[in-house]
């Protein structure tokens, strides 16, 4: 029994060390998945934005929807940002990994920013929803502004 | 009181019938959207393959993650299939619009397999794991297989 909690340990400790590299085929396949899933976020997000924005109708039960999956689905993209993907082509900027602590800290800020929305989403309060709405673009934009060609 | 209620049904029921083509902002967006989704599932369902295979050490707490993921992002592909995408460039066959009952079951079979698999990952059993795992990939690719060129 000794051994088998051992070995289970030690499974769940190189899985967690398993690296981001480790996890695609080719560096390549990293920085697909990383792209797809800022197309999924870009969609709820959007989905949201425009019932605050007064475009689409307001419908508490759709932004909870969308706020569910986004807070779901923000959680991703980052693994598909192993330093193995610097040199493939794309948008990102090499501060990615030279400046990995303002990277992570802007990882952590709009995973904040998106929990509070699915959270104040629950509420169905259109005015904290806007202004929620509001500091989760503002996240993106921010790390795209210092992460994105 | 009785007209916000009133309001708020009629609101409910005019998001509920939003056509897929409002939810993006031209066709190409909604196969963008459908593709991405799929590249997410495609990583997740595949991080549980190794582990089901045996390439990548068995961890039933990562499985779960993956599991759990795959659930919610099972649910999404399907609104980028609207009608209006049926003419822009993608392997996706007509047989999508022509039998859409038929492609309606492929998604709920699809849907039923990875909400056990789901399950299934939380007993954290690798036998049950590897089944279940098997169903949900020859559910992908009997949808693919007759829908996909």
């Amino acid at each position: 029994m000794k051994l088998a909690v051992t070995l289970a340990l030690a499974a769940t400790a190189m899985a967690a060390a398993l690296p981001a590299a480790a996890q695609f085929q080719k560096p390549e396949d990293a920085v697909k998945y990383r792209q797809s899933v800022m197309t999924v976020q870009n969609f709820h997000l959007g989905r949201i934005g425009a019932m605050a924005n007064g475009r689409v109708p307001f419908d508490a039960k759709v932004v909870q929807e969308h706020a569910a999956v986004l807070e779901t689905v923000t959680k991703l993209a980052w693994v598909g940002y192993g330093v193995e993907t610097e040199k493939i082509k794309s948008r990102s900027k090499p501060e990615i990994w030279m400046d990995a602590a303002k990277f992570k800290q802007a990882q952590d800020t709009m995973m904040g920013e998106v929990t509070k929305l699915n959270a104040v989403a629950k509420t169905g309060n259109l005015d904290q929803i806007k202004a929620s709405f509001g500091n989760v673009a503002g996240s993106c934009k921010a790390c795209h502004d210092a992460f994105r060609e």
